[in-house]
C-alpha cells in the first residue's frame, strides 16, 4: 500500500486545512480529534510520510511514541483524568480512517465509557478542549 | 505507581506461569492473549520492568513499537488478516488488568467485528493460533 500526499493530515501538516494544533516537535505534531470519543481526544502522528504502523521506520514509531508519552501525562493533568487508552489502527479493516499514521490518545475517568464514533463535537468545545491541553503540554 | 514484580506477566516473563510464547528478541516478548477478542490476538511486553506508556523509557518505548510492528505483519500474513488494530491501556481507568506495559496485537479481516472482552478461549484453540503466528513470524 502506497502513502498518498493528499491524505487529510498530510493537508493538516501542511496547514492546508484548519485543525486544532495542541503540540509539535521537530518529529511530531499533536491535534484534537474532531470526532472526540472522550474530551481531550487528540491525534499524534509524524510530520514525515507514512501511511500506518506497518510502512513506519524505526525512528517514526520512537518519535512518534515519545510525545503519545507525553500527551499522555498532558491529557491526564488538563482533564483530571486517571486512565489513558490508546488506540492505533492499521489499513481500512483494521479500523484505520486517514492513511497517514496516528496513535489516538484519551484521557480516561472510572467508570466513564467512551462516546460511540463518528459524531462531529461543537467546535467551541473542540477548542476549549485544546486550550486545556495546550496549558497542560507547556507546564509537563 | 510503582511496578509491581509479581504481576502476571513478570511471572510469566520468568516462567512461573506458563504462556503461549510466540516470539522473543533480546529487548520483548510476544504471548498469546488467554482471552482474545479475535484469532491471533497476542500482547507484545517488554523484558524489563515497566508499568505503562506513562512510565516507559524511550528504549522500551522503541524496542517495543518495532516488535509490534513485526507482529503486525506476522499476524496480517498467519491470519490471512486485511488489518491490524493496535490497543494499549494504562492504569485500571484507561483498562488496564495487569500492569507490566503491554500492546495488543489484534490481525482484522473485513466486515469481522472484535468479540465482546473477558471470554477465556479454549486452550487447544491458543496453542493452534500460537503455532500459525510462530510459523509466520519465522518466515518475515
Amino acid at each position: 500500500m502506497s502513502y498518498d500526499p493528499d491524505n487529510i493530515f498530510a493537508r493538516i501538516l501542511r496547514d492546508e486545512i484548519p485543525s486544532e494544533r495542541v503540540y509539535e516537535d521537530e518529529d511530531t505534531l499533536v491535534f484534537m480529534d474532531i470526532m472526540p470519543r472522550v474530551d481531550g481526544h487528540c491525534l499524534v502522528i509524524p510530520k514525515t510520510p507514512c501511511r500506518n504502523v506497518l510502512d513506519a521506520t524505526p525512528d517514526q514509531l520512537a518519535s512518534v511514541m515519545r510525545t503519545v508519552q507525553k500527551m499522555g501525562h498532558a491529557a491526564m493533568a488538563a482533564f483530571g483524568a486517571t486512565g489513558v487508552t490508546i488506540q492505533q489502527f492499521n489499513e481500512a479493516d483494521g479500523g484505520q480512517e486517514v492513511f497517514h499514521l496516528h496513535f489516538h490518545v484519551l484521557p480516561r475517568h472510572a467508570g466513564q465509557s467512551m462516546r460511540p464514533p463518528g459524531k462531529m463535537e461543537d467546535s467551541a468545545v473542540i477548542k476549549a478542549n485544546a486550550a486545556k491541553l495546550r496549558a497542560s503540554v507547556e507546564r509537563t
